[in-house]
């Protein structure tokens, strides 16, 4: 495929800057090998924050060169339940990609590709569901865990019941082996897996590869108000935020509602400010240090919650020029998407060709 | 799009034939407006029957230049309920298209096309699952009769329950306006209907028509053996069978068990033989007749049979001989195949423009 992405030398230089910046300090996750191709993504239903960088962004950074990887944003999965917000969905797809290029993604080792341009994964999940019984899908534990967080009930859009099918497409359709995922994801790849032996099965012959859970050591990031960090909450700090939001959302941070004076005994436990100094803090021992005074008492929340702002200020302010870089190279940006997209259209399609023999479908 | 199909002089000439000897009998539905697009089909899970013949098949060869018509071979609908019998499928998708050319439709007045060759059906469908709840599926009437006559209970496949989301985007795939149906599947049109406002309220245009069922005034006619006529029980007498088999399965009609003599007084109702005389005999008047005999004794099985005979043999010998004459001609019946294809991509595709248009994507 000729390469129509003309990079400019600003754009290349913010490029570097950035790689060098973070690809450093992630080390390659353990059990990596040099034939795995990872899958991951996001739906894009806000911009990325801390807790994406913390929870996957700088794993992926860290990815890049050592495997193959391709993000995908899944705008098609955050249909299945913002049918409504088609619209919202539609205007995040360049500011998901913006986010991944601001945190330090290469497209020149990193695919982005959007997955409502991508037809063979919705063939692939229409014929998926012939290999899944309803009752499957609705013991599937994240399936159940979201419809009680969303408060679906059996209303639930057959689309929101179907998405593990639609996740397996997603994983096989790269032929996936390596997918970063949460604790409470594991059962999809327990779904994907056994659609990979199915079709395995019904081939005759391994033409998809089964795929291992990559888990985060990380663990999630909350948001600042202390809830669980959510897009839609507004509660995370962004790759773009401001000097001054920086500060403003830090300063207002949940910490420990009893700690009141500075020589109270305060709790580290579910203070978010702890919580983001142990992900970001690269002086690990000194955080330990201050945890340990702020529990005895005599650490006010103003000292901790200055060492946090300095450490956040030093890591977004290049993730935030190198946004703003790309934010005004539109054109590079979507040349970015659509290359990545016609790669990912390629591969997914000659997948969709060998499963379709599966089925004897020729 | 240029044609490549060259109609060799016996096939046109039999095409004719077949055309004046099929087309005269049945006049044009009542209610039919030129502009409507039928969209109707099979899944080619066995060869054709005189039961699809007298319920469907007729009604489609006198619809033909009437009005735009697709006959759609729903082999991906097929695997919802046979994902274990793919190879069954697949060798079925060219015997339910020489079926249609045995009945008489003409290729150049009605659009035959295979629907896992439609891309756009799968996107489509996978858009629609956003727009339609699992309880609203399982309230399905046609869902929930099907799942106990199968026996699938709650272990059905995914695609099993989806597929009258499946049936939607073939329907609206190719914005159809009519749609004949068995009065049991009109809970499909209403499902599909329900899909088309819902797009239309998100396209805030009405970019989807809404469809009509075209009811078949034929009763279901029943199989040989009196049990509801079944490609997998093989219970149907084919469009291709032989003079032979005719003479040998209308022999074998169940007529009534307690009519022994032909002086004993008969069943008319459940008697397969009455049915297909009904269904078939030119001569109602005739039929009639002979019912009243027979309820009041005096006309014995052989008598009817014989009549029965007599005229199947005279419906299905062009029917036959059609068939045999196309499956002689594979590279014909394979460019009928491709081209209707062809043609219903580039318009499933155009709807699939405009339908991702009312969800943002772009």
């Amino acid at each position: 495929m000729s390469s129509d992405i003309t990079i400019r030398s600003d754009v290349a230089s913010a490029q570097t800057a950035g790689n060098r910046k973070f690809i450093e300090p992630a080390p390659a996750p353990v059990g990596l090998r040099p034939d795995d191709v990872v899958l991951t993504g996001d739906r894009p239903t806000g911009v990325l924050h801390l807790g994406h960088y913390a929870g996957s962004l700088r794993t992926r950074v860290a990815l890049q060169g050592r495997c193959s990887q391709t993000l995908l944003i899944a705008d098609l999965q955050a249909l299945s339940d913002s049918s409504g917000r088609a619209s919202h969905v539609a205007a995040h797809v360049e500011e998901v990609a913006l986010d991944y290029l601001a945190a330090g993604i290469d497209p020149s080792l990193t695919t982005i590709a959007v997955q409502s341009r991508l037809a063979a994964l919705a063939e692939l999940t229409v014929l998926y569901l012939n290999l899944v019984t309803v009752a499957r899908l609705e013991r599937n534990p994240t399936v159940k865990a979201e419809i009680e967080a969303r408060g679906f009930d059996r209303d639930i859009p057959a689309g929101f019941l179907c998405y593990p099918v639609s996740q397996a497409a997603d994983i096989t359709g790269f032929r996936g082996t390596l997918v970063p995922v949460g604790e409470d994801q594991l059962p999809m790849i327990e779904q994907t897996n056994e659609i990979v032996r199915r079709v395995n099965r019904l081939a005759d012959a391994g033409i998809l590869p089964q795929c291992r859970a990559l888990l985060s050591s990380t663990p999630r990031l909350p948001g600042t108000d202390g809830r669980k960090a959510s897009k839609s909450l507004g509660n995370g700090i962004s790759l773009g935020a401001s000097a001054t939001d920086i500060r403003r959302l830090v300063h207002a941070m949940y910490t420990d509602p009893g700690h009141v004076r500075a020589s109270d005994c305060g709790r580290v436990e579910d203070n978010v400010v702890f919580a983001y100094l142990r992900a970001f803090d690269p002086d690990t021992d000194g955080v330990a240090e201050l945890e340990r005074q702020y529990a005895h008492g005599g650490l006010g929340d103003v000292t901790i919650k200055r060492r946090l702002e300095d450490v956040l200020q030093q890591i977004i302010a290049p993730m935030r020029e190198r946004r703003a870089l790309f934010a005004r190279e539109l054109s590079f940006l979507r040349a970015v998407i659509r290359e990545g997209t016609e790669r990912a259209d390629a591969v997914t399609h000659d997948t969709l060709r060998r499963v379709r023999a599966a089925f004897a479908l020729t």
